[in-house]
């Protein structure tokens, strides 16, 4: 059952005026009615019509989430927490799938057609953050790699650290020899560059040569090009006891074409991904990968956006770091 | 690079007016000189600007797509279907996650907000499609199961035939005690209900019994579902050398639970899926399933529902039904 202002305001001893003007964030009311009527808010779990609210301020209530690809399970995951997060202030959130196209991800940044969103947490693949701020005065928050000094508010994990981390959980297991799976050059994007740089300071900290023969670049990072790159590696002839995968769904490609050559995981050749996809959690064998914390990600992103709408949109740009976890399982540790 | 009305209008010889009545659909203009504008518009790929166009005709160039879960690959890959040919025709989706919530259907068929959207195509899971169309006037295609005779615009493939057809197949392998994954009680869905059927028709159709205790029930259909489901089938001591489910995550977490009780598929027990997602192609082992058109069910939603906005709203609704095929992979036939 949905709880009205009326409902609040009886069960606070308060007129329904007064739990208006709390709602709507009015200075002027007394610190000890505004406790009884959060309080009341809080035992009804009333949420504040914000349609009408919204209309007042010219609002949609409505904020967008922008991604290159769903089918990116890590994208979708994301989704759902930035759904979540977002629905608990109120707010209604449509998802934009970009496909990383200029033009596309150039329509999101403008607040979709005339202005029908508020603001917008965007993934950008195609235009880098300055292109994407200088657009338009839609509120942006952007996922991802950090502009420093960043043009916008900015939600990142350290994908350097992270990449060093699980490239050393490889070798800390006694392989010598590590592929890396997903580097990109035209255009190239963030999150390959510093994966990359954080897979190479990991080789450089174990005293390991760097050998580029063992670093295969995929065009997109889907089941089939991971599965392509690991047979070129094959093909090639270059020795491998270990694969880095630059993100989960590469991995799940990998596991395939090592199947298909008959290489036993671990044994023969140890398997890393990056993102902790569901699927990796089940894949035979578990999948060995950096867990990002999505659900963090999406709720600071979430509450960025709503401070930069209803707050100061002069105020100098943020940038916040989510956490991550290194999860090992079957396919570095074995079973 | 974007073209302008008065590139066509150069290209055509005519006016930016006339291209402009072309484009608009006015009925005025000359045969031939209709002709000669298209063809100027197919030779230099020109879009209208529908943003201005929509503007004048009081619509916002967006519709949405209402699903239940992102991270159900089936969802995220009909997305990718359904905004490419939305965009075709110059069309704008963004995407509703409603995890089957009645609240959040509601507000997704009632245009989201104050009619942010034009048009909906809405794969429902809590409301009835006699509920969802009455709630508002918003142009509305219906994914998912007929209702006869249908309130709405309705897209389907026929899931009775298609669970029919890979239980069949199972059968026709030589498996005779076949378990079925994915049955739902309160609230029942539809697609449950009607592969159920089709399951249980196959079986009579080949004169085997049906034994209830091979039917096992799944409140979601997530891989930690179907995994749960079969370590359940696997303790109750019912002998199955074959599993039917209901989707193809569910499978996945059945291939899951199998291997981790040392059982070999299909050597021990066959199993298929149903939807053809990404991932139970590259699964070890690649996974028998049934592959709807997606790429058809996202178009003609699109094609219905393009023409409900811009055609007769009052016309009778319309039924169309996709195709599937039988995709047998080493789940079921083995390498």
């Amino acid at each position: 059952m949905r709880h009205r202002l009326k409902d609040v305001a009886e069960k606070a001893g308060v007129s329904v005026k007064t739990v208006s003007n709390v709602v709507n964030g009015y200075q002027h009311v007394r610190p000890t009615t505004r406790a009884r009527v959060e309080q009341a808010i809080a035992e009804l779990n009333y949420r504040p019509n914000l349609s009408a609210r919204n209309l007042r301020k010219g609002r949609t209530g409505v904020i967008a989430l922008a991604v290159p690809e769903l089918d990116i399970p890590y994208f979708a995951e994301l989704a759902r927490h930035v759904v979540v997060a977002a629905a608990e202030l109120g707010w209604t959130v449509l998802i934009d799938q970009t496909d990383g196209g200029r033009e596309q991800e150039r329509v999101a940044a403008t607040g979709i057609g005339d202005h029908l969103i508020d603001g917008l947490i965007f993934s950008p693949l195609a235009l880098t953050a300055d292109e994407l701020v200088g657009l338009d005065g839609t509120p942006m928050v952007l996922l991802g790699e950090r502009v420093d000094p960043g043009p916008a508010d900015h939600v990142m994990i350290d994908n350097v650290a992270a990449a060093h981390e699980i490239t050393s959980h490889l070798i800390g297991l006694g392989r010598r020899r590590i592929a890396a799976v997903g580097s990109q050059r035209d255009p190239e994007g963030a999150s390959a560059r510093l994966r990359l740089a954080g897979y190479r300071a990991a080789l450089a900290a174990a005293g390991l040569g760097y050998d580029e023969r063992l670093v295969a670049p995929a065009p997109a990072w889907h089941r089939a090009d991971g599965a392509a790159a690991v047979r070129g590696l094959l093909e090639s002839g270059v020795r491998f006891d270990a694969v880095f995968c630059f993100n989960d769904t590469l991995a799940l490609g990998a596991l395939r074409a090592l199947h298909e050559h008959g290489l036993r995981v671990p044994g023969d050749v140890a398997v890393a991904g990056f993102d902790d996809i569901e699927d990796g959690r089940f894949s035979i064998p578990t999948l060995s990968t950096i867990a990002p914390d999505k659900e963090r990600i999406g709720r600071l992103a979430v509450e960025l956006l709503v401070d930069r709408i209803e707050g100061d949109r002069a105020a100098p740009p943020r940038a916040l770091t989510a956490p991550y976890r290194l999860e090992p399982r079957e396919s570095t540790l074995g079973r």
